[in-house]
């Protein structure tokens, strides 16, 4: 740094100011020294990951490939039988979630861009349920498709995320880039946070199930893209983050029946940069509980819960792709009430936390990798 | 930054990353460039500002004296008539503030360092009011003086603020450094925030009045050392914060009676440092708005409600000593959604909006420096 410099950017500042370390094995953080392994690698753009039995890991590639990794960190053949993705941008294969009843049923749900029709550009942010036997998927039903479907190939959101009964599944949803009024209007899906029961059906205690014209499988509205979801595990709520315009990335406690702003507020560049213009808030409107600005390009986002990392119990843990980072925001209630963010080189895609209570995060790479972190034993 | 190192400290991310430049005569920010300008200089310590007609500032300086600085930044002549203020470490000369009707009754407020007796280091935070008439103090009198006087020279508390109604005057306290447990009950001013009428005496509605053995000042308590408050303009609520043990600088917003839990509950290293320890949460104790982790050993703080930059009406303005810095945190209702950091060179010690709507900054040094910030014309 030169203190004569007459100008110096800080916008940055608390969020990536430190061209930092991908490849260190150990970060110091306030509580822990965290070790960064890396778990598995060549793994094509990894979107989604949900923990099997036995260390085994299913993971998504944006490329339209699924895979289950062993303990190892090997990578099985591509599960078959998956339906038609268009891939394209931003859109391809997306996330995916394990029924709640697993165990039971071999059941998972993904998330994926489903064409109009067999090659089509115009698409839907959809979600399918099939069982999981010997690498290949049966009975792939499609539960949910976005309405309308769309031309375009960015702001598909993706997330799922069930709730804590295993009852109802939400999807997070975006205004698939050149939709941005429809997220105020409740007669689609774009931009939206849907809540569904397992089947696909709307739940008949959802927020517009009785209102006209509206689309009863919405559960909030006046969302940009979703990215990430989790529940919080000492309400049960669920919460969301979201990426703004050039600034203003998102993270919200998305309310049965709130409007959440976009496009008409917003912390990003669309109404700001120097002017006020239409400002922050407006009635009818939520604030966030926290953003990002300039944008860290949010992107997952997990409660710990886990029991190796004893002081971080409840913070949300947020990564950043273009932010390279994991920010670990403390929590009181509905507030955040302390940043500390964790950098690294590579776009973070996803963080879950393992059922060893340690971290994985996805590498958002054409070699993408699962990173684990855990406490350093020093 | 060596990509190769092997252990990076993220720590202070967000706080204070970048060796940053107070020479720096524009700094960036989220919404507009920001110039630095000296106002004055030659200022030993100073601490306390409040701003006269004309341009002129009144200003103390902790070796015991006070000033007013003229619009061209000149220093008149040390005022004459303060009490005698024992100087030591921490204590000396503190805040100033002016009467609600200034205008009309010329008085003013200051805290300062009261000795038990001529020249002992037992010593009171004592607040003096006084008429100020050509540079000379008339009818000095102690309205208020922390029980107990005690020895030592550390966490004198001392900021001073006025109510919305000009009724009331808040008193922020310390622990005194080794009195922590005093915070925790009510027969003593130690650790507390005071609430007292102009004339010292306790207002009615303080929520201890009527409770035996508690002093009737007490507006709240179980705090360090509070170094910065001010009313928010959108509620009238007095906010204030304080300084943390090793970390957990903290910005709260003190409710009559309320709890603020030192030295029980704290996010300092005195219950942490990787143990989780007693904890940051307890029944019947407040968590603060906000907390600096590590610690930027807060100091000033104000709300921004000038006209010069409009993106930041409402905004909590926080300096930093060891961190250098103005912190602005985007403030919604009762909670922080947002920071971002102006980094100095120097320990800034007070920040305070100017009538003309730019702001003020003190800078904590032998030779300290009055510093203005306005938005750039580019």
């Amino acid at each position: 740094m030169n203190a004569m410099h007459r100008s110096l950017s800080i916008a940055a500042l608390g969020l990536s100011a430190l061209a930092a370390t991908a490849q260190a094995n150990t970060i110091e953080t306030r509580w822990t020294d965290v070790n960064v392994e890396t778990v598995a690698s060549g793994l094509n753009h990894p979107w989604g990951i949900a923990f099997l039995s036995n260390g085994r890991m299913l993971v998504t590639e944006r490329a339209g490939t699924m895979h289950i990794i062993d303990s190892d960190g090997n990578k099985g053949e591509a599960i078959a039988g998956l339906p038609e993705i268009k891939v394209r941008r931003q859109g391809g294969l997306l996330d995916v979630a394990l029924s709640p009843d697993y165990e039971s049923d071999s059941t998972i749900y993904f998330s994926y861009s489903e064409p109009e029709s067999a090659g089509s550009e115009v698409t839907s942010t959809a979600v399918a349920r099939a069982r999981l036997e010997d690498n290949e998927l049966h009975d792939v039903e499609v539960i949910f498709s976005q309405y309308p479907k769309e031309d375009g190939g960015r702001h598909y959101g993706g997330r799922l995320q069930f709730s804590a009964d295993g009852e109802y599944l939400f999807i997070g949803l975006g205004d698939r880039g050149h939709r941005q009024d429809d997220s105020q209007t409740l007669d689609n899906h774009t931009g939206k946070l849907v809540r569904i029961h397992r089947d696909g059906s709307a739940p008949s205690d959802n927020p517009f199930v009785d209102e006209d014209g509206a689309l009863a499988e919405i559960w909030s509205y006046g969302h940009r893209n979703i990215q990430g979801m989790d529940i919080q595990p000492s309400t049960g709520k669920i919460w969301a983050v979201e990426h703004g315009p050039q600034g203003g990335d998102e993270l919200n406690q998305p309310e049965a029946g709130l409007n959440y702003g976009w496009p008409v507020v917003t912390h990003g560049e669309q109404y700001g940069g120097g002017e006020v213009g239409i400002g922050f808030d407006k009635e009818g409107m939520e604030l966030p509980v926290w953003h990002w600005t300039p944008s860290i390009a949010v992107s997952g986002m997990a409660f710990y819960d886990g029991n190796q990392f004893p002081a971080w119990q409840g913070n949300i843990l947020a990564t950043g792709l273009r932010g390279t980072q994991v920010a670990r925001l403390e929590v009181d209630g509905d507030r955040v009430i302390h940043q500390e963010v964790m950098q690294f080189e590579q776009r973070i895609r996803e963080v879950r936390i393992g059922p060893d209570g340690l971290i994985y995060l996805l590498t958002d790479e054409s070699d993408g990798k699962i990173l684990r972190l855990s406490p350093s034993d020093d």
